[in-house]
């Protein structure tokens, strides 16, 4: 992802210098155009602004650290994935060490960098996130979520949740035809259609969440939702159920609690139960 | 659903005669011309092809068994959402009643009948399927998936497991957001636009998947896909981590059978475990 960061950067014409643990990724960077950094220490030197992509909030910490005193006066955008309260606890190791920062979580797979479909969410220092809008635009679409450094990271962490469950259930779906002799790919091109068509739902599902009352007409009811025919199917063809499992207890939960005649959207409910 | 595939048959000129449980769920659709049959039998012998749209398996049985020996010679076209092999005891059951029997799944919301968004999977008689195909294109697209009743429903409910699944993981984002204070539907235009961007990758999963060798380079790898980011950030936010755990559940028994370097789409092999 650091190397898809730098290398959309260098082709808007921007003056990168690049450093990684491994030499061997910086070749290809350095070939378009990248100055190398010999250390950490030369790259935190080499600009005003710091482009971080570790592989965790950890490792921000092992590699920034040994050098923290050359972030003074700098700007920090770290677009390594960490949680809500990392990227607060990030916000203020920086500002500890007069650092402006902003936190960018990257809505993207590497290829995807600096395509119409790539979209950043930040938040954090708005001053940061103005000033170098024109950078942050080469990588993909940029937003900008408040100065609570967590939120980005909630927002991508949650959109990141929605697509992990997304392709668990590809992936049980495929599981079940394959059962059958079904190839992956017959199934997939299928089921790519399918969750594209049945995605803006989602919007539709929000009102009725926020509207506050889950027994407006017109929605597809609690009861209607069961989904035993899936559970059974996919135990009748030896795939695991424990997916499914999951979504029909998160169901039945609401239909349990008396709610069966109403609409799908109040599913939420039985994820908010912990905090209730 | 019903009124939605009679409403659809109706608007392109077919005639259509209506029979339903509750007999003011037809009153409309005589209004738009239908002609209304006063019991199941009557219904079943006003055509030669007999369209079946009811709750679940069952109920097609409860609905038909008292006047099946009106079923010989006709063509029963079963809407009715069942399991696979729900749709293959019904074939069984109208070719014992000399009755001719095709298997529907419909992957569209009523809302969606007769638009070009609906798709509805066959399987079964081939007759039947190629001698109403005017009929069958008035509801959406009609694919024809071969002679075993049962495969229509099985692609039927593994695309609704991908789609339950995907609901499921949306409904838990926006618990994530919506325990900051986000309204649900600020984060459902994102959502939306982001699981459309990203399912079209489970045509690349599903290539992996063929090709039978998970090591492939290039993809994500199952230790770079933890989501132990999410699964924290939810329990922190107080959500319920069920749906997120059996996710990474699915994802660490991968990692833990050591192949923790090859790509993301080996998680189907968690999920089709037990026939192993």
């Amino acid at each position: 992802m650091g190397s898809a960061l730098a290398r959309a950067s260098l082709a808007a014409g921007h003056r990168v210098t690049v450093w990684n643990r491994s030499l061997a990724k910086t070749t290809a960077l350095v070939d378009h155009g990248a100055d190398l950094a010999a250390s950490v220490a030369d790259a935190a030197e080499a600009s005003d602004v710091l482009i971080v992509c570790l592989f965790d909030h950890r490792s921000v910490h092992d590699v920034l650290d040994p050098v923290v005193d050359r972030l003074a006066g700098r700007e920090v955008i770290n677009l390594t994935t960490t949680s809500p309260d990392g990227a607060r606890e990030l916000a203020r190791w920086a500002a500890d060490h007069d650092a402006t920062y902003l936190d960018g979580g990257i809505m993207a797979i590497p290829e995807m960098v600096g395509t119409a479909q790539s979209k950043v969410l930040y938040s954090g220092s708005q001053r940061v996130f103005d000033q170098n809008r024109p950078l942050l635009e080469t990588w993909g679409s940029a937003e900008y979520f408040g100065d609570d450094a967590g939120m980005a990271s909630l927002y991508d962490l949650a959109l990141l949740a929605s697509m992990y469950a997304m392709f668990a259930g590809f992936f049980h779906g495929a599981a079940m035809v394959g059962a059958a002799g079904v190839p992956a790919k017959e199934f997939a091109v299928r089921a790519a259609d399918w969750l594209r068509a049945m995605a803006p739902a989602v919007i539709d599902y929000a009102d009725v969440i926020d509207g506050g009352d889950y027994a407006v007409p017109g929605q597809q009811s609690l009861e209607f939702s069961d989904i035993s025919d899936i559970v059974a199917a996919s135990g009748a063809h030896g795939v695991s159920t424990e997916l499914v499992d999951v979504v029909q207890r998160l169901i039945h939960r609401q239909i349990d609690a008396g709610h069966g005649a109403e609409g799908f959207a109040r599913v939420i409910e039985s994820l908010k139960a912990v905090a209730a």
